[in-house]
């Protein structure tokens, strides 16, 4: 349990997050002993998600990263989804490692949602009654391969190395009356101390409840399980429409793909690179909700 | 375990097959009781993969599915992976939920692989030492919802609804000396007794050792996850070069992407419908290795 920059560990072991979470708040907090605290500085944190999860992702869901990824920026018609696997997972102050033929690595804040129940079949979502459906939010970074991903089009790949989704620094158990401040929360990322993202959830085109009631006529959920909500504007990628037409053409080769995306980037600094930091925040405007921060350095390997 | 049409239970219970896996093939046959054999007939057949499990899948993997997607027919350039969730899961004989918005609903039979060993690094593979990382194999069916697919571009959604990963009836469990047959299997789908896809894993483009060499580089695995291969001609799905175009170009809209591969598919008698019966097998030419057979029924839901 986390208090201002103390961590008070629990009497009672729990497995998995999973666990934890059927516990409940109230249980689990009861546990934690402040007499043993220790400083969150001297701990190594590990993602809170804890494997098995599933990864789930929004794409394209906030209007300003819709443009500098070269769509319209409006809403589209259907709630784009793809996945990551859950050896991307890392913790919060994790090296991101940068895979030696990947050239265009990029960043991407998001909101992680934190499956509370049991999905077993179609379920209505409401603002209402949302709090049945997320524990917790978590800071996530869908760390993302722009050349990999965009030249082979299916998105899985270019987002799934391993440490490609920094989790943490720890959720943030929402109380049930706190759930609707997941609508309202300010997003910011840094590369090096420069400001690159910086927006609110108000923003967010595809709502959690309608995400979670239409996912939920789908697939199953676990306690534990991870929703991505999608990166609002300021990522290092920035297309043209007419780039993006290119990259989706099924019959331009893929070098030839590689080649235009590369030279279309090629005056753009803001791609990461060895020895990059990238700090991440997520707060309530009025600071009540506080998720604290992430801290990754690039390292090639 | 199954021999004939009979099923032998084990005098032992394993949690999921990853527990099964690591008690190994000689171990687990020799709990085996023959005296309790029951007919395969009157068993309701589960998933044999366990839950949690990941389920990574090859698309585009066969020359002649390529083709008739409106893909150029040689191998691509890179290995196009995609995932389903694990709730998509269901047994051999199931019914194939058909969602009531779904109006494209396709089958894919693919050769599935069931992983042996935990990968958290990467590995180097080869065919003499793939029966390290593949313990046994078992029929799938990639069951596709085209228009949900193509419509939105990134596969996860149509590909995922509940019971769209028939799989089953069971895993043949290989022999180490066994393994190199991955590469001779005949793979046949029918719908209604009418034979769509016949083919031989011969065919495949990216193979099983080149591909789980690339994903370790990426991700991790456990005992039990599942691998699919990817899918042979002979789908519902045809698609020429042009339509394929229009349906990827990101400024059409999606709803007149939906009305183009409407119409294109408006003469396809090929998509399943309530009702319909798919029966898919895989065994050797030889029939010494021999998966079964798959029967699902669809349901409109």
């Amino acid at each position: 349990m986390v208090q201002e920059n103390a961590v008070h560990p629990l009497e009672e072991v729990y497995d998995s997050l999973a666990e934890l979470l059927q516990a409940g708040k109230e249980e689990v907090l009861a546990k934690a002993n402040p007499s043993k605290a220790l400083s969150l500085d001297v701990i190594k944190l590990a993602s809170p998600i804890t494997l098995p999860a599933r990864i789930v992702c929004q794409g394209a869901n906030y209007a300003l990263h819709r443009a500098e990824a070269g769509m319209k920026s409006s809403r589209a018609s259907f709630n784009l989804i793809f996945t990551k696997p859950d050896s991307s997972l890392s913790g919060a102050m994790d090296d991101i490692q940068l895979p030696s033929h990947v050239q265009l690595l990029d960043y991407e804040i998001e909101l992680g949602l934190v499956m509370k129940t049991k999905i077993r079949r179609p379920v209505r979502v409401t603002e209402e009654n949302l709090h049945e459906y997320v524990a917790g939010i978590i800071i996530t970074n869908d760390v993302s391969a722009r050349d990999v991903q965009l030249v082979e089009g299916q998105w899985f790949k270019g987002k799934s190395y391993r440490t490609f989704c920094p989790a943490g620094p720890f959720m943030y158990w929402l109380d049930p009356e706190e759930v609707s401040q997941i609508h309202h929360l300010d997003l910011k990322l840094w590369v090096n101390g420069e400001l690159r993202q910086s927006a609110n959830t108000e923003q967010l085109q595809y709502k959690p409840e309608e995400t979670i009631e239409e996912l939920s006529r789908m697939m199953d959920f676990d306690p534990g399980d991870l929703l991505l909500t999608g990166t609002p504007g300021g990522v290092a990628l920035k297309l043209t429409g007419e780039q993006l037409s290119q990259l989706t053409n099924p019959f331009l080769p893929s070098d030839q793909k590689l080649t235009l995306l590369l030279e279309s980037q090629a005056e753009n600094k803001n791609y990461l690179k060895n020895g990059d930091i990238v700090r991440c925040e997520i707060k309530s405007p009025d600071g009540r909700i506080d998720l604290g921060f992430q801290e990754n350095r690039v390292v090639s390997v």
